[in-house]
């Protein structure tokens, strides 16, 4: 790292893959998503790159892309080594900027934009390492690695101190769990057969292949008519039997009464969890759901807009599974703040992937919880979603269920060459022909 | 209303004001705001235009200027009449855009657009209507009232049935208090004396020019020293006597055991309430302080992104003062939401204003409050900033501390031709000739 020189330009792309074609990704509240990414590269001399991406639907990828601008034109000039010796003062400064918080503050789409920008900050520092993200947390002192957290407005649920004793209680069986990752994997959950636009025949076939893979957690997209949803949690039961796990996702669908009725509905079908009943903002609802149908757990946090409701979903006992988006928080640093989080109330981190590069991103996340702070396999699965993997230049590998820990120096998320130029919007051929073929 | 054509056209202004010049409008985490909005105007056939706005802070407004592009697409073709028959419906489509919540959802860049364009909605409606919007909603019947609210997410603390009960219960009294408004007025506080950036002189002499105009609630500026606080907070308590109501307002500048010992430091100066002591997305935190400090109430809102954070806010207690935001809220539909939820929680309803243009909206929102669903004046008092009020054609009335009911039609969020000349961003002269003196 010592002799990278400052940050010298940038380059933002609005990426968006058709994915609206197939009904790939549909879901109760999202009926036609085009899957995209603002996806960000910051150079640092001549062959230093860092890439850092944060997913979208589609529509408005080109207001996070000006939002990230903004952010980028604060990283222009500072080095690498400024910014990582104090990166929870620099994280703030970046996601606290005078005139840009009132467009949040921390949520939405300055923060996605944020995510974007210390993604490849991570990304670049890493490779000035030599590791994977994950290793470089890995080995990282447990001081540096709980001063990368900014814990404004957190220390009435976690202090720096306490964070940095769950951390180091884990110091001892280190060296084995890493080990074990590298062997083994961390253990991954499919959502590719579960789709709401998919029809039966297609739920079913894609349950075969799953099984025929190795898989032994699956997910369903309910919420948007319960007759549907038990016919298509009857065809996935039968499928995969009693003893495998099944969850459901409503997309925030439901009401806090309606989910509780809804969900009691569903209940014949043995369900491990029960994800964003409801809308993301309501820590309050969640903890009335979650008390009325125990013992199926809550699940949430793909659209948990920052590490004050995550806070809060845990003080309350909101949720039993802690499902961290790469993307939404802002960046690895604020990930850090909520894996610390969940692992002081003591829920399972079981992140959100799918999407653009979230698989990429979470296969490091998993292995950072695992070796420094949750320690734990019990009750954890990562999701996996086989889409649009081919576009990277480092994919996430994924074998019998099981997701494996990445080799290349980085965090995983440099789009090839060849995708950028293809799905460009609104320019590369992809968009470009559509348009044509519309007039 | 009939006959009024479709909605064919929009224009979107990029207007910043160069406050930070003068340290008007700075607070412990705003240095230098420039009071700036996105301003949009929709065109229905040749005379008709709705004026709209969402207040920012300089840099992003142009962000939030894309994203109302975006929804000002979906609302080109529609008539007036189609958007208002049911409002509700039209409003949860545009804020729950498919590909766009996404980037949201409700809250933060897309929903202060959402804002400025649904405020221009009511603007265009209560001028087809011949009457200012306070009135408009003052002569509704109350089933159209109610149907304005989209009700999702809010169901567990406020049904449908429930909120036209609590609007008709007031029925009664309603042409009575429409009348004493349009005598007396509502009462206002002054925020004018107390920013951070100004120097105890200035501070001393705000208060005295405020005494002599008649006001009698002041709010000081706190939360970057201690001490410097409890010096001016000394100066303003000095100036206006024992009687007068005193409120803090730290700006979100604290964790929350931080905001409780700060807030006991200065509890001798007598306040009524701290307003954004912590985080705004901290339901858990700002119920926590509210129990610490009493009897000194909690009051917070101007970041409140939407109708669920406050509904959870009034179910845990966490604040005695409700500040809903004309602009933060998407609009007149979610101010209604939050207003009903206010009164079923017994909660007093105080806005946020300043900015640019908060003032001339929650002019309209406090008679609508007053007149048909809070229907008290208790404990109730509205936020006047006297700033940027030259450049609205029809500028809010504020005499001898009290708001005076606007009598032209619309939203009063006309912004003068040669204002939206002179400051447009980056283009207008004001600008423009600042870049040319620093090069």
């Amino acid at each position: 790292m010592s002799g990278l020189p400052a940050i010298s330009d940038y380059e933002i792309v609005d990426l968006r893959f058709p994915t609206s074609d197939e009904a790939h990704g549909s879901d109760a509240m999202h009926a036609d998503p085009d899957y995209s990414a603002a996806y960000v590269v910051l150079r640092a001399g001549g062959e230093a790159e860092g890439h850092g991406l944060t997913f979208t639907l589609g529509r408005g990828t080109d207001v996070v892309v000006a939002s990230a601008r903004i952010l980028c034109d604060m990283v222009v000039g500072m080095s690498l080594e400024e910014i990582t010796a104090d990166f929870a003062g620099f994280w703030r400064r970046l996601t606290s900027e005078s005139q840009l918080r009132w467009l949040g503050p921390e949520k939405g789409v300055v923060h996605l934009a944020a995510a974007a920008v210390v993604n490849a900050l991570w990304d670049l520092w890493a490779k000035a390492e030599g590791k994977p993200v994950w290793k470089l947390l890995a080995d990282m002192p447990a001081e540096r690695l709980v001063s990368c957290v900014d814990f404004r407005y957190l220390t009435d649920a976690l202090t720096p101190d306490e964070a940095l004793r769950l951390v180091e209680q884990n110091d001892a069986g280190r060296a084995d769990r890493e080990a074990e990752l590298l062997r083994d994997g961390f253990p991954a959950y499919t959502t590719s057969a579960g789709w709401l636009g998919y029809s039966d025949e297609r739920i079913r076939s894609l349950c075969r292949a799953a099984l025929a893979d190795g898989w032994d957690t699956f997910k369903l997209k309910v919420g948007a008519d319960l007759e549907d949803d038990r016919r298509r949690a009857a065809i996935i039961r039968e499928e995969i039997g009693p003893d495998r796990r099944l969850m459901v996702d409503a997309n925030q669908r439901w009401d806090v009464p309606e989910a509780i009725e809804w969900v009691r509905q569903l209940a014949e079908f043995d369900l491990w969890w029960v994800e964003e009943p409801t809308s993301p903002d309501d820590v309050v609802g969640h903890a009335a759901i979650a008390r009325a149908i125990a013992p199926i757990g809550v699940a949430t946090g793909e659209q948990c807009q920052n590490r004050v409701v995550f806070k809060q979903l845990l003080q309350q006992e909101a949720i039993s599974f802690c499902q961290i988006d790469s993307c939404r928080l802002g960046g690895v640093n604020e990930v850090l703040a909520v894996l610390l989080l969940a692992k002081k109330f003591g829920v399972s981190v079981c992140p959100h992937a799918g999407g653009v590069g979230l698989c990429e991103y979470v296969n490091h996340l998993i292995m950072v919880d695992y070796v420094r702070i949750g320690a734990s396999l019990e009750n954890r699965v990562c999701e996996f979603v086989d889409h649009l993997h081919e576009h990277f230049v480092d994919p996430c590998v994924v074998r019998r269920g099981r997701y494996m820990p990445p080799t290349a120096p980085g965090y995983s998320a440099r789009i090839k060459a060849e995708s950028l130029a293809e799905y460009r919007y609104p320019d590369g051929p992809v968009w470009s022909e559509r348009r044509g073929s519309r007039q």
